[in-house]
């Protein structure tokens, strides 16, 4: 019951990939009754209408459970590693008083995705838990995750999230397989049905 | 079409591991041309029958269009990192001289598989190409493959090998879905259907 | 309150080393309801009488909560990575059923320290949470917590506990500013008062 | 043969770099069949004249039997980590196709270099192979090879596509023993009288 | 004696950042009779006045021995990772002539300190010994010293150095109790009383 | 003058590793006024009669300036990681009381190599400088040298030692132009004409 009474802020570059990263830890901390917060930094306007693409990802999250859904409006493919990107998160870290970060990791082939996870390590860095999602795109030659959350049972509602982006439908890691499979491998590292994979930035037990 | 016309040996710890870890891309060798020589160092006592282990493991590999399977008898569960084990290697890599070296690797929680990677090290100084297979035991804060070979269509033809395997079908590592989710993910990461992933130990392309 | 409810065991390979990489971790996991087990692999035979320290370790674990403590008899800087031991530690896991294990890192000067970390590797690739404590010897290049547990107000408590090893008394690092200074830093890298730092093997949120 | 009938798109920052990293490969790969495309970023201008730069290394890549060669023109010095840049390359990608990029690599000290590498990380994700070679100024602490392209035979005719660059020949590295020394050392690391070492960014045996 | 008739230049991205990452090295370098040369990047302006931070580091430096400090004017939390930075410390290694650069880590959270540790790494590639400080706000799961300064007996006057920094006395890493216990852990890890840490970019004994 | 009365002791597998791998850094602190002192582990029966290898050896070593020369006799290609090695180890510390260690690596293929390193790791964990030379089989993926000693001038008394081992002149590294190239090429990599490189166990600056 890690999550009970926590406040959990979810930090993706694009619409969906929150989703794609942490559904299943998302809607497992809502519930155990965590608060979770959803922050979009760009509205992902390369690959479709950015007003569609917000109204997906919030009929999304708020399936996962999440009622707070943020979009910032960062240039999709170009978001900066500026100052205003990170006093930016910091201001929701001051409103919000996380104690859980899901994020990107600075360990993935998409620019937008490595520079949030630099972002966040800039402008959290008093936050006790920083995660590190696995997206589509990580290096498969340096991404290591360590931390797993078991979200056996959970597998069906993020899809159910997932398949809220009916205009990313091309994607092929939007497809019902792909989400299980990985589901199940990262399972299998660790002995559960399915899991959810993160790199630890941070992880303070207090 | 990498494998036509090579020798490659390959080097399990326990009747299975072979299979397990490099199954596909075994068929696949074979079917471009390759000679495949499989070798267990043990005889996998340790969790049934050492006949019918090796009979399971001859089975399977025959499967896999392998004939020349060979079955060393250092102890189950004790695999020394000895002079003597590293000298055995060292006669097959003379006698058969092979291009290729499918084995376990260092990065791995079973005492047996990692002993066996640091002996191929050993042993294998002067095979120009050197990988290390993904068993179910791979560490996953440490190994990191990348080397992908694409077994997509081979698939059945590898579980076809696995089932043999019927003393151990209680692992659950070897079931069909989990051969299936581990193949399609390592295909995801590097955009095929299916794949087999390898930590380089040395590779050099002539 | 991660430690509610939960089964701990911790395995160090000499009487002392359980008490300096996670006694604060322990009092706290005893505090919050933890069943905690300390299980020792030598006796400590190499700096002092094997029944005195396993006295002052007793003694200490005590003080901590903890009731549980046994000691195997591995010899003193030469535990093996045998299958024996091994079994030993999974033994303990079958008995015990732990859900969290305290143990050596494998990036570790002392020969013992890291051959621990290598068997519980081995034998406790079912339990679902694994964590590597830092001991004095650790190897500055290598050993990277990524897990931190605050400790503050614990700290008083983990001298006391340490302060029963009377027969070590002259080990620089079983000093009190040793371990305030460790403890101090490892929280200031954290942002709180005083912490443990810990090593990821594998950790599974259930 | 691996490089029969393939595509090899080889991206550098500025005229030179490509013919360093990978002169020897290239030859290689353009005698065992593939069509070999040069793409620099830069003209070079802060050390030369660009229109002499582009032609030595158009010279230089003729020799190597490469007839493609572009130039972008990308600031020298200040190549962007930008989406205009990223889609520079796929443009790249969708027209030729390549089945194999050669490119900077990330663990590189020069600025330009490591972007490219970045770059080419985010563009050429569905391309099977990417390598990254060796420039004279790589990381020695982070660069980390496990690719060797056996180029033996084929040492002298790098040095004359070396040779081209006469604006550069003050360069030390650009000195005939530098490159010897260099193709000598990787090919002492596998075994072989003359290398070209690559850290693989993704390799799919198709 | 290492220091002895050396040219050290010690390059920080604020006011304090020098003092705090490497003041006893830089004090013991004046005692063994180097010439140090202190470079600032920004003025700090985003938490105090700038001519006070800069009165306050000037006399920090002061007091370490240190006659020789600059000021350069980059933006403050917005240090760009430009070829005008790179050539403005190109230009201080190319009057100064130094032997020891001491600047900030690549693997530190703060955007400033990285961009800093980049810069470093481009503009000083001809100086032998390129040495990473430690400052508070380096990555714990990245930051991995292996080289390391003996400042026993240093410690306060690293205090007097770091004690005029009245303007940013808010800071809780600027509190005596956090650069004793800094400087006591790192001592403890090698064996010393106290120590500054620092990763080796490059080093070359000559 | 790092080296200026200092202590060094080398310890190496066998006759030829310690020449191999620092033969120049010998010579120049012997030069600079060390006292070297120089430990085989084996005698080298593997390859040749021992009394002509230890002649080899002695001879070697004299030629460097080295004049105590010892020779333990664990076994070939077996040395152990026992209490007892890394004891035999502890009593050359405490009686020469070595300011700095020049020993193997434990990232090397040879089997000897990487237990003298660890054991090394155990043994002289209260010397301040311990450096793990380069060995011909050290793994190419793994073995990252960060200190660079600059021996210009000093590579024909290097070949000059190397020389006096006949018995082994069949292998291939010990050529003349083997021993060049990787002088020449770690020493471009610093900016220097010939170098040795060295991955740091641990080094403080006293």
């Amino acid at each position: 019951m890690v999550f009970a009474n926590k406040v959990v802020l979810a930090v993706g570059a694009h619409p969906d990939d929150i989703e794609l990263g942490s559904g299943g830890t998302i809607y497992k901390a809502v519930q155990e009754g965590a608060l979770v917060i959803a922050l979009y930094m760009t509205r992902g306007g390369k690959t479709a209408d950015t007003d569609l693409r917000m109204r997906e990802s919030t009929e999304s999250m708020n399936i996962l459970g999440v009622k707070d859904v943020f979009f910032e409006n960062f240039p999709d493919t170009e978001i900066p590693e500026s100052f205003e990107a990170i006093n930016c998160l910091e201001q929701y870290a001051l409103k919000h008083k996380p104690d859980i970060i899901l994020t990107h990791s600075i360990n993935d082939t998409h620019q937008d995705h490595r520079k949030v996870g630099w972002l966040a390590m800039s402008a959290f860095r008093n936050v006790p838990k920083v995660l590190a999602f696995e997206s589509p795109r990580v290096r498969s030659a340096a991404f290591l995750p360590t931390y797993f959350v078991n979200i056996t049972g959970y597998v069906d509602k993020k899809w159910e999230a997932l398949s809220c982006h009916v205009s990313q439908n091309e994607k092929r890691y939007l497809a019902y397989e792909s989400m299980v499979n990985l589901a199940s491998f990262r399972g299998s590292q660790v002995g559960v049905g399915a899991a959810e994979a993160f790199e630890i930035v941070k992880y303070v037990e207090s």
